[in-house]
C-alpha cells in the first residue's frame, strides 16, 4: 500500500461501525455473543451503556405462559441481563440441550437482533438470531460437516396452470453432476407464510440430507422445494413487485397449488436426471404444506409412494375443490398402496385435534399409516426432526 | 378448522410478535417502513414510545464528515425522526435518486435494523436494511423483473492445491438446462471480508445478468463466484467450524488463491457446458478480488481474454509470490493480447493512488487498457455499476 492508503485505512479502522458508506472491511468483533461455554451454558452479551433493561428471549429458555381470554398460551421465556461497569450487559443460561435455537434481545422494551451475531433467519416477518448447540446424533445432522456436499439451487419453473414462472429451490445430492445416474425425488412443501426458501433456510434441508446421505442413512435423492402460495411467483424480494414485506394475507385460491402440482413434476423430470415413477417419488409438507400433501396425494394417487404429513393443517370438508369426494379419493389413494403414509405432530400443536380426527377417519376405513407424536408445538424444531426421520424411510424398497 | 383450533389460532393472533416459539404464521405488519412516496421521497417509521431519540442513517442521506487525526473522513448522514402521539417516530427524506441504498436506525445511540423491513444484507459483520428506488436504466437492472431467469446455485469444488472442498456460487443463464449449448464463463471475485455469497447477495449478480441477457445487452454466460479467502472453505456458517462470526483477520497466505485458481477452472469446465478457451473466459474482481484478478491474469496469460479490475487493491512489489518477475509476467500477458483490460475505480476510493500508479506503469510500457473513473468511494454501489458495464463488453468478438 502507499503511505496515503495506509493512513486512510487506519483512519477507517478508527471509525469501524460508523463507516457503512465504505465496504465494511475493517470491522473487528469486540463483544462475543453468544458464547457457548464448555458446559454448554451460553453467555449472551449486549453493549448498551444507556439502557435501563436488557433481556434475552428465545426457545432455549424455559417457557413462560401468558393468560388470554382463551386460556394460557406458551411463549418464549426471558432472561434478564446484568449491566457491567463497561456498559456491557450479560447473562448466562443453564447448560443447554443440543438444538438449533433462535433468540432476540429486548432492550428497554424493544425487540432487536443480537448485533454481534450475524447468523439470523427470517420466519415470515420475524427475524431471529441462531444459536446452535451440538452433541446429539439427530441435532448434529443440522450442522455443516466435512462430508461430500450436494448442490442447492434457486431455479424457476413454468406453471401453465398457474400462468406464471415460479421460483423453486432444488437440492441435488453430492456426486449428481458427475455420476450420470438417475435419482429419486422428494417434494418438500412449506407452511403458511413460508416460501421456497423456508425448507432450505429454516429447515436446514441441505445440511440434513448431506449428513444423512454421507452416513448411508438416507438414499441419495433430489429434493424439490417449491413456493406453495399459488398466488405468488417467488419469495418476497424475488418478484417484480420488489421489496414488498412478507405477509400471510395472500390471495391464494384453495386447491390451485395442489391441482397445478403436475406442472412442477413435469419440469423436474425434464430438468433433472430423475427416476420418474411412483416408486421413486415422495411428497411431504408441514402445516399448510401438510394439507397440500394430503390433497395432492389423494388427487394424484399414482404420483408418489411416500407421503409425509408434518403438523398438517388437514381440513376435512372445506370448500377446497380437492375436498370434493374425499372418501372416494382416499379409497383410490390407499388402493394404490403407498409404501409409507406417515403422520407426525407435536403434542402441544394446535392442529393436534384435527390430526386426531383424521387418524380416526383412517382407522375407521382401515387404511394403513404410521403416526408419530413428538414433544412441542407448531415449530421448526419439530419439522427438522420430522425431515430427519422421514427422509431415512424413503426409497429403501426394491 | 375445528372450533378448538380456531380459538387457539385467534389466541395466537392476539399474541403476534411475542409467540416466537410458534411458527410466525400470524404476523401482520402494522407499521410501514420504509414507505416510498410518489415523489420518490421515503418515509421511515419506528415504534418506540419510550425512546429519547431515533435517527435513521444510510447512504441515501447527504454524507457527513468526521474529523480524525488523519483528516476529515466521509460517513453516512443521519436524519432525526420525530415522535408522534402514538409513539411511532417518523421522518421523510428529500426525493431520492434511483439506487439500491442501505440504512439502519439509531435508537438512543444504539444502531439497529428496521424491524418492519425484512430485507437486509450482511457485509462482513454489518447488517443493514435495503431500500430500492427504481427509475434509472442501470439501477433498474438490479431489480427482479418478469424476464427469463437463470439458475443460481451453491456448489462445492475440490481444490487439490488448497487441500479442501470449497463452496462456490454459480449462475447459469436462462435456458441453460434445455439448450444443450456451451457457454462462456465470467469468473467474478469478491473483496476482503467477503465470501462466495458476496456477489450474488450484495452484488445482485443474478438480477443484473438476467436483465442484461433478456434485453440482449449481455451475452448468455455462466458466472462463477468462488470464495477468495484461500484459508476458508466457505462463508461463515457453512463450514464445520459452525456459526463462527465473520472476520477480516483470516490467515490467508498471499498468492495461494491465485495459484490454486486452475483447480476452479478445471472443475467449472468439467461440471458445466462451457466454451473452455481463452476467447470465452473473463475474470474480474473487486478490491482484494481486483488484486486476485491482476495476479491471476498475469500468472495465467492464456486463461481469459477479458480482464476487469474493480477498485483493485493492486500492490506492486509485495511479497506475494505472484509479484515475482511482475514486469516479465505483464509483458507475457499483454503479448497474449487480451481482448479487454478494464480498470474502474471511484474518485473518492482510498485505492485511487495505487490505481493511478498502476495505470502509469501500463502507460509507460505502452500496454492497452481502458480506464473508467466514477463518483464515490470503495462501495458496493460502484461494484454493481462496474458489473453492469463490464458484463456488456464480454464475448462480443467473433
Amino acid at each position: 500500500m502507499t503511505r496515503k492508503a495506509l493512513i486512510l485505512t487506519a483512519a477507517a479502522a478508527l471509525l469501524a461501525g460508523t463507516v457503512s458508506a465504505q465496504q465494511a472491511i475493517w470491522g473487528v468483533q469486540t463483544i462475543k455473543s453468544p458464547e457457548i461455554n464448555s458446559d454448554k451454558s451460553v453467555t449472551f452479551r449486549f453493549s448498551a451503556p444507556e439502557a435501563k433493561s436488557v433481556e434475552v428471549t428465545g426457545d432455549m429458555l424455559p417457557r413462560d405462559t401468558v393468560d388470554t381470554p382463551y386460556g394460557k398460551f406458551p411463549v418464549d421465556g426471558k432472561l434478564a441481563l446484568t449491566k457491567g461497569d463497561d456498559g456491557v450487559w450479560s447473562a448466562t443460561t443453564s447448560p443447554l440441550a443440543p438444538e438449533l435455537y433462535t433468540y432476540n434481545f429486548i432492550v428497554d422494551g424493544l425487540r432487536m437482533p443480537d448485533p454481534n451475531n450475524v447468523f439470523q433467519q427470517r420466519d415470515v416477518i420475524s427475524i431471529t438470531n441462531l444459536l446452535y448447540i451440538d452433541g446429539d446424533p439427530m441435532i448434529d445432522t443440522y450442522g455443516q460437516h466435512d462430508v461430500a456436499h450436494g448442490t442447492l439451487r434457486s431455479a424457476w419453473y413454468p406453471s401453465e396452470k398457474l400462468g406464471m414462472n415460479r421460483r423453486v429451490t432444488v437440492y441435488t445430492p453430492a456426486g449428481y453432476e458427475a455420476s450420470g445416474k438417475n435419482y429419486p425425488v422428494l417434494y418438500l412443501l412449506h407452511g403458511m407464510g413460508g416460501d421456497e426458501t423456508a425448507w432450505s433456510e429454516l429447515g436446514r434441508t441441505a445440511q440434513i440430507m448431506d449428513n444423512l446421505i454421507a452416513a448411508g442413512k438416507a438414499e441419495p435423492m433430489i429434493v424439490v422445494m417449491p413456493n406453495g402460495n399459488s398466488s405468488q411467483q417467488a419469495a418476497p424480494g424475488f418478484t417484480s413487485a420488489g421489496f414488498v414485506q412478507p405477509t400471510t394475507q395472500l390471495p391464494n385460491v384453495p386447491g390451485d397449488f395442489e391441482l397445478a402440482f403436475p406442472d412442477l413434476v413435469k419440469w423436474t423430470d425434464a430438468t433433472f436426471r430423475t427416476l420418474p415413477d411412483k416408486k421413486h417419488r415422495a411428497i411431504a409438507g408441514l402445516s399448510m404444506g401438510g394439507m397440500h400433501t394430503y390433497n395432492i396425494s389423494k388427487e394424484f394417487p399414482d404420483l408418489a409412494d411416500y407421503i409425509g404429513l408434518f403438523s398438517a393443517a388437514i381440513r376435512i370438508g372445506t370448500d377446497n375443490p380437492c375436498e370434493q369426494n374425499t372418501d372416494e379419493k382416499l379409497a383410490a389413494l390407499f388402493a394404490a398402496k403407498p409404501a409409507l403414509y406417515w403422520i407426525a405432530i407435536g403434542n402441544e400443536d394446535f392442529l393436534l385435534p384435527q390430526n386426531k380426527e383424521y387418524t380416526a377417519k383412517l382407522d375407521a376405513a382401515g387404511y394403513p399409516y404410521e403416526y408419530v407424536e413428538t414433544e412441542g408445538g407448531h415449530i421448526w424444531r419439530n419439522w427438522r426432526h420430522y425431515l430427519h426421520d422421514f427422509s431415512q424411510r424413503l426409497f429403501k424398497q426394491e
